[in-house]
């Protein structure tokens, strides 16, 4: 039997060898050359992306971009080293398996939960880069309607009309509804009775609508008359139309009714109240 | 004990012997030749599918078409060379696996994130390459209606009559109503009085169709008159069916209730109010 | 050491050795072979599987069939020549982990996206197949109806009575609705008075179905009066149903509305308005 | 170096030695011996499993059992045959980890479109050997329903009474509803006045009942009156319910409805229409 | 070269030797004791399970428990065996991997097809064990409501009042309602006018409710007068409610209607017809 | 050849060797040790989070939390163990994987439909734990409201007011809606005629709150009239609110409606029935 | 044959040549020093996060920030604990896959079923640290509305207006309306008679509005007269609007109502009531 001294000796003997120490090293150089050029690489795409993009009357402020990007490329750094860590591990025969076998169990369960994160982000750098909307803007996303007040990341808050404040993780947005993007439609449906002349009736809301696209700068076009929209049981309805800034048409819509129903009683256009026939029968009994 | 020297210049002979170096560069060489082949291959069959495409009547505008194939050939090259560079790590005793394993874990996460972007991507692809709509013309998308202003790889969008823009990503359009395709029906129901008699009606209905289609040149076909569609409480509803260009219907429709209306009028055909017969009985108390 | 010569000779050698060519000739040689063979069995199967098919009456039109086949053996020919070029590249030791694994991480995302599209074929391939439906034909899917203008291997066309053109995936369609096989059914109900004698009012429809009969060829059978269908608040409701041929449904039903309401009204029984019985009460401020 | 020749023969023999033919046939042979086995015992558990249900008064027709019984008997036969080659070629040194990792990755795209295609199948022949129904009844099926025309393995194709013809895949089926098992209610509601005497009334009813039971065999039981079944606005509702044959109960409770409508007339209960109380007021104004 | 009779004696004797079977005849009964063991260990488990279970009230038929306890245990006993017969063909240097992983890529789609199945089984043990329901009594589960005439372990039938057979797999039993389990509520709704006095037609209904509950034995409580409802648009709803035993519900409701209808009405109070106040205006154009 | 006795003796000496035994049971040892540690861990853990719990005013009776323990404990365990003897197994050369793999293929479908097994007592555990409900209190879930009858680990059984028995599985259980816990709410809407004085009305119906306060003892707070709710089409309706127990909000509202409405009318304020204006016209045929 | 004792000494010697201990424990070194830096590295980062949300007026109370803290950071430093134990214990050639496999098998039943645990603990402190909403605030969660009572890392309680407690487990919870940040709407809809002269009546409504204004200090904005909203059936609705403190508007809108009407009255504008037009007939068979 051995001395213990002259066993350590040899064991580590043993294992330089066995480690091969100098391969191993080269090996661990290449792998984080590799990965400093994969860094690089990676850095200089989203650099000539995003310089692209600036060009372009991209409506995210720098400010916002600029964090958006320096996250993205953290992550990526990130990510690439610590895949070098695990090879390096991995070359002095540490089992990295167990490392990410264990990872890989919990982790199961975490990556189920932490999915909704994952969608939340990847929808929010979209709605970001394809500026689907921004600060300020009226939308509307899965039924709730809103002002923009802050397009974050990873949720996106709504001002309701009602004061109420909206906030909606970027994953459960699907399809978005921009309502200040370009000119908005104000519409009114003008009843008139069965009995007036069509025509005539026509006639008085035209020039109505004149004077109104006169009276109103947020008009960009019309109000005009479209036609018969709807024989009614007791009216029919007349379809009036126009163009306006965002934000306005509520307005006009409101201006409109108010107009066109005085010019309608005006030129003695009955506007019908609900109208029945009653057909009187006696009853047996009586 | 050796010196250090020796020990290096040993290390690196084993190593170069165990690396075993001709072998792993003819072994390299021979996967890029092979990856070389299949892009090359790749490329052919895109671009003989492309060619073919072109003949047929494909509305997609040259520009985005190619567009779309260099996106395409491009993923598949840069896909390609990864393999490459990964078969090559391997040969060099570098453990790919933690690389694809480490991967696989995030990517887990980011794989389910990012699954709906890779479904997005396909279904525009499709959409594109079946022509399914175009700018310009009128769709109906899981309930939202409008003229496509833009038809993107990632989303669609929609411009809605009220001037509202619907953002659509791609994955989340699954069966499409095109509105422009083909000649659309106009129809317009008309009621007539249960006193009234309805071959009159309908001979009467009839000639005024023929007077709307000669002044009317968006009709293609009709406005002919169906029939008796229902007997409603107090009304026979009759049905008067046209086909029109696209987009015209709504305007042929509002003509055909206004000159329709007249025209029963004029002889003297009742369209009824809602009509009730009130039996009168005394109740004990009075 | 020895000089690169010599070196290179040796390594060559040993790797002949090593790689060990003749065996490995012999494998590929017996993997191809056997490849060979499935791909003519699976041609065989394919075939027979087609002709038989093909003396039943299917509807399908032998060039859609004959590209479905071609389509179909395509895929399979190239998938085993596929796993034959793999299994060739492992036997000269090329790791081909690397490249399914590689393949594997992207193509789990890819493989969720392409899911539907995948779901589309077979889909596809098993309407087809069991003839659910062909061209002309008036079908009804997921809500949507309409005469189906193309039935591809991904999608299907159907052309809306109001002119719309549904595009619907065909793993979108679950159960179908065909309205062209077989007879049809059309359906009326006529309401007559609370007053009036039912058993008269049933002859009177019963002579005037004979008449319908006659005069309409595209009726099968009927129309007869099956009896009181609902007591209404102020009507009673009798139900007369016939059978015609497909897509002549709609039409036997306006004719049988229109015909039974003027022989109503000709044996003098009454259709009734809406009835309310009115108890008048002095109100105490009076 | 040796000669090509003597390479050659040595390389076979060695590859003799190595591939150690022997021991492999002796391990070929058992695999098939146990698989021989295998199949006989599967076809003795599937054959014996419908003897004892043929026992049973199973409504299966017998060549549609023998069809599925074949289908399900060859299946398992060459799955095991399959598992038995790739056993085989596994022995040879012939590594079918690549057929079945490559099989993998497109075998998990197919299986998951796939999957609804077994589904089907597996939901097909438990409604077959529970008798769940077949052909000729009336069933209900998430919300289609229609008398079945046809009960394939893969769909089930249901006859609605408008003449549709819903073709249903069998995994779309959860719950199934069967309108031909026992006898089924006919229901009738009648009204009466407030003003009237109940008990009068439900005597007039019974009678009647006992002679709408006479006249008509379908009826297996009753129809009785159970009594009131709700205070309407203004009116008493009485209901009325008998047991008949499958298929006859809306015949019945059409006859129901004239022949107690007839016999409440006739005792002179009044069947009353909408009343209302209609106090007077004079208003300010007049 | 050896002759072949030395060839294979050498074979043999080596794959004697090398297979080793002294050790691995060790190892299969090593396994089969193991497995031996656990199926008693199981079968003891499960027994022990049911006898206790026994002593409690449970109201699943003895020979229902018994099938359903034997198929629980041979199904452990055939898997316990087929995992010792896969790990003795591991022994024997038959890669069982190969099996497994061809039995997984059939078995991904099968499993996905046939896991409805296995839920289905599960569940239906649940509701035998727990006893959520037994044949005879009133349920109602999704929306399905019957009288239980099957309980099975892979369905459930429902005979609904009307006559139809509702199937329902137990997998999709979610939540079940119960409605033979304990008293049943009787409620009855009765509108006196606004005018009448509260307190004299509630004393007139508890009157009334008193002579009910010595009428009917099935009454378990009540039927109290609770109070005043709902203040309706020209009535005052008055609740009244009993306690009855499982299934006399309706028919307890229905007698309450027409007693304390009648009640009411001897007692002078006047149930409602619906009233409006008609205020008379002149139009200008009278 | 050597007999077969030396053979004998030779292979279990090789065995023996190769076994290593020595080692195997010091790594057995250890397992277990390990094993026994992590349980003792593991009880201690669980063990003083409950007296924690204890301590804290728990509502779980003691009996209920006991069982739930050693559950827990008892899965924990047997848990350990089977991974103790499946690490156990592998040392001596059986092959878990099978066992792992054959369980694995079956244990997916079971799995897959065991989940909500799982799911259910997860849930069960925490609903206890955070004693989100005890038995007798009335709570709603998934629409389905009673009395909590039975808080199992599985099922959660309401009685409802009707009498039904809701059983429902915990996995089921999202939102969860106490009605036992606090003040409840009752309210009264109190309509007066457009022409009374609003003032004067809400002075009459504080007056008669005072009254139903000091003659109610379940009120904690209120009667209060918070103002006008609501401008109905032919009234002005009046909020009332009081806060009740738990379980009395019902009988005070009763209360409240009953004793309010008479309040009014003893005020001579006019609760109104619907109003009509009525505008008489001549119609041209008269 | 050697002696037992020689025997051991050998075992032991060559498995403590064969372990290899010094190396060993080098790596155990290694790794624990690893996980070490790794805490310490975790802890610092979460530290810093947390400390410069402090600096932000960040709502969230310190102590349930620091509980949230530390259980972050234990469950992070078990988890690395965790991974350092299995490597470990893998190079004492103790097979973890098996731990791991095991743990696999039930751990995916478990995880499906934990996975929601998991998805509530991130969602919480998503809530918690992006400050969502804080106890006391008023806020709509998935249709549920009420007092956030308790904002805990699994549940939120919410106390309806109803009284009743909804317990939330937060996974559920996608958007939060928050309606306690910022100014809340106020809004009445008043009608007037067609007849009315809109202007005029505009006039009074906005007379009010001051007045109402100055005698509530809860207002912060108007209220201001909006337009005409709808041309109703028989009215001309006017929309009134104001801007009040959180948890006031319901309050304000009542007052405003109230105090609108009644200036609306005193200015003789008329409130209708529905209104008819009667056209009398005389039916032939009077």
């Amino acid at each position: 039997m051995e001395t213990l001294k002259e066993y350590l000796v040899n064991m580590i003997q043993k294992n330089a060898e066995e480690l091969n120490l100098v391969e191993k090293f080269i090996k661990i150089a290449t792998i984080f050359i590799v990965i400093f050029i994969l860094t690089r690489i990676v850095n200089k795409i989203i650099d000539r992306t995003i310089k692209n993009r600036k060009k372009a009357p991209l409506l995210v402020s720098n400010k916002r971009a600029n964090t958006l990007i320096n996250t993205l490329r953290k992550s990526i750094n990130y990510f690439l080293i610590f895949v070098g860590v695990i090879m390096s591990l991995d070359l002095f025969g540490i089992d990295t398996k167990s490392i990410l076998a264990t990872a890989g169990i919990g982790g199961l369960a975490i990556g189920f939960g932490a999915q909704s994160l994952v969608k939340d982000l990847i929808t929010g750098i979209f709605i970001l880069l394809e500026d689907q909307y921004s600060v300020g803007e009226l939308i509307k996303i899965e039924g709730y309607e809103g002002i923009v007040e802050d397009l974050g990341v990873r949720v996106t808050k709504l001002r309701d009309f009602s004061g109420e404040l909206h906030i909606i993780p970027n994953g459960n947005i699907k399809i978005v509804t921009n309502k200040t993007r370009g000119a908005m439609r104000s519409m009114a449906i003008m009843s008139i009775a069965y009995e007036e002349d069509i025509n005539k009736a026509i006639k008085v809301l035209e020039d109505e609508c004149d004077k109104i696209n006169k009276d109103n700068d947020c008009i960009l076009e019309g109000p005009i008359v479209l036609g018969v929209d709807n024989l009614g049981d007791y009216s029919v309805d007349i379809k009036v139309m126009a163009k306006t800034n965002p934000m306005d048409q509520w307005h006009i819509e409101r201006e409109m009714r108010k107009e066109l129903k005085i010019a309608l009683e005006k030129a003695g256009i009955e506007i019908p109240y609900p109208k029945n026939v009653i057909l009187k029968e006696d009853q047996n009994n009586v």
